[in-house]
């Protein structure tokens, strides 16, 4: 464990959330308190920036802008998705890290981001170890999945989850506003693990959810889906909402969304774009006979800022404040992750380190067992998992009746 | 000019908005305070749950979930697309009408809608008095789309130009982090209108909005539109924000959206639209050969509650109040409008009356003038008009995380 002194450097990786730049506030405006912090930096475009020395000098911001960071969505800093080779194939990128590490005096390094960016943090902290590079690594999570390994729960799901859920609501009084048929198929973000899939069904608790959800954690039978839309459709007076994950697949591990490619083509002769929803609303209008309306979440629900949750804010910006804490108490080649405290009462999280290597690449699915086996939606161990989670208002500052977000001036620090 | 006494009913008729029962909570909470207003009747479904008799006892309502309905967003006692056939046509729904209102003693009718619901409230108007059946029948405008003649704007309009003008600002950051190009093309609902479409410039005024706005009030070219998107991608390095109306139309007024499959078309004859966001993308990405992301909006845009503007719910739930209150003195087949007072310094609506058949069947569409011919968005006079309608919280209020709607019980009121 080294106390070092020297600047910290701060960077932003893989897809956006409402809240990733709450932990950018937490990091900048916790190193900002520590004197053997000399220089903050933020490299533009997460590792990217690092390797092309694009770095920006975060002491020439103004300290109320960063405070608006916690409500501005997106990675303010730019983010990127570059996959670092493994050292053993090519040392070039690892040998210009060290060289702009060097030059800026780099001994606190902070990387936000989900499995692929824990993985980067991991590589670029092994191999400044093996070059004698003293320089404390500690990564920050971040991604709306919820899939990071050894956390409770990451920052930016809370707000995702609280906007998918608010949302089905919102669109169940609004898809049932006729008393005519109409199916609706909502697709939710989640490649490989359902979290924000499942928390459209905290709109249950509320009478307002959906009749059926559809998990990337089962294999997806269509002839079952359908015959499960069917039996509410009869029930239900052709009324049915549906929510399915964008990352369904069937027992051959092929992608629902990959059977667009043998669908119809337009006029142009190009192939229609778009979904799993639309994919699955094409094979259900053609089976039920019922109008269906496919409904895709896309990048709103990562970015709706709006409707954040006060509690992944707060969390998200404690994420990247303990981070730094951690690492000027010596800390390295860690994580910050969240664990619950069982023994309180109320909710409460308390902030401790894995090993960043056992962060990276390794996914967190949904329990089985919270995943009800005839696809209606999710236990009472989900809900009680997943409510504390989306309390509290985002309380964003609004101007002129809209948001109004933190405007860096992103003042190069090139030396 | 017949102040009357007996029973009110009131109904609600198209696509629902994020404060359309807040125009119902103004009818029932102003009718409750008029004695010579019997009974408060709802109509379950507008205009079929009258001919069904379907009513529901709003007497037998808690006043807090009628408050509550201000924040509750779609039709709470259920819509109807349903064309009243000509009176020379067909009698027979004219004549069950009458019979139902002469049961239930209705001497005050409100009907809340768009152009064709003030349709349907003056054809039931004229028959009634053709048939010296006493009743004041007053319209409530509304429609997100913003295009009923005679009202400075509509109830419905502000909540989801706010929906569109903040999504748009998120959506923006969220599309621009990554230093690859992408262009996304956003599509926006108004059929023939563009008012919702052109809301999305409003994000321009903090520096985050779209590139090239495109509307249904001018002939497209997708030629020109190929040209106009790799202008922009040439100078903004590929990133390009584009947003559309589902209803934009080539110069044979062929829709967009027709590209791709024949339409079906509703009960009024319009054509059900939807698609040309993803439509437009094919066609991009084949001709200019970078990554497009299509996004529709769809139903999100209309029942947004959460982001509602509180200039538009107030104003909803004044035209509801205001109905009443002009019925009880003596007028009928009206509908009440929004007149803004050029007058004043600060913004200032007064509510007024038009003739009902005037605001039937007619569009309002955005003034030439205020479209810049570049479709790279409106002018100043646009921002001018459109600004206060945004205005101040929605103040929903929520309940474990979650919205909290109304419940209402819905009690038939059948005799």
């Amino acid at each position: 464990m080294k106390n070092l002194k020297g600047a910290c450097l701060f960077g932003q990786s893989g897809g956006p959330t409402s809240v990733i730049n709450a932990s950018a506030a937490g990091v900048f405006l916790e190193a900002l308190k520590h004197e053997q912090i000399t220089d903050i930096y933020g490299a533009e475009h997460g590792i990217k920036g690092i390797l092309e020395e694009n770095l920006v000098d975060i002491r020439k911001e103004d300290v109320k802008e960063l405070e608006l960071l916690k409500n501005t969505p997106s990675s303010a800093l730019g983010s990127v998705r570059y996959k670092l080779k493994p050292l053993n194939v090519d040392e070039t990128d690892y040998k210009r890290i060290l060289e702009v590490f060097k030059k800026y005096d780099i001994r606190y390094f902070f990387y936000n981001g989900g499995n692929d960016s824990m993985d980067t943090c991991n590589k670029v902290s092994k191999y400044l170890q093996s070059q004698n590079y003293e320089c404390n690594v500690i990564g920050v999570p971040k991604t709306i999945d919820n899939d990071l390994y050894g956390t409770d729960h990451c920052p930016g799901y809370g707000s995702a989850a609280k906007y998918v859920a608010t949302t089905m609501m919102e669109l169940y009084l609004d898809t049932h506003v006729y008393d005519t048929g109409m199916i609706t198929i909502v697709e939710v973000m989640g490649r490989n693990a359902g979290w924000l899939t499942a928390a459209s069904s905290l709109a249950t608790l509320k009478g307002l959810g959906p009749d059926l959800i559809y998990l990337p954690e089962e294999h997806f039978d269509v002839d079952e889906f359908i015959e499960d839309v069917r039996k509410v459709a009869e029930e239900k007076n052709d009324k049915v909402m549906v929510v399915i994950s964008e990352g369904i697949k069937d027992t051959n591990g092929r992608y629902v969304s990959e059977y667009l490619v043998s669908l119809d083509r337009d006029s142009f002769g190009h192939a229609q774009l778009g979904g799993t929803a639309t994919v699955l609303a094409g094979i259900v209008n053609e089976k039920l006979g019922i109008k269906v309306r496919p409904i895709e979440f896309s990048l709103l629900q990562r970015c709706a800022a709006h409707v954040a949750s006060g509690t992944d804010i707060e969390e998200a910006f404690n994420a990247g404040k303990m981070a730094v804490k951690y690492a000027v108490a010596g800390n390295t080649d860690k994580m910050v992750v969240f664990v619950r405290d069982e023994e309180s009462d109320k909710y409460k999280i308390n902030y401790e380190l894995v090993a960043v290597e056992e962060a990276a690449n390794t996914e967190k699915k949904i329990p089985g067992e919270w995943i009800k086996k005839d696809h209606t939606g999710l236990t009472d161990d989900f809900y009680k998992y997943a409510l504390p989670l989306i309390q509290g208002p985002s309380n964003s500052p609004t101007e002129d009746g809209l948001p109004r977000f933190a405007h860096l001036k992103k003042i190069s620090a090139k030396k």
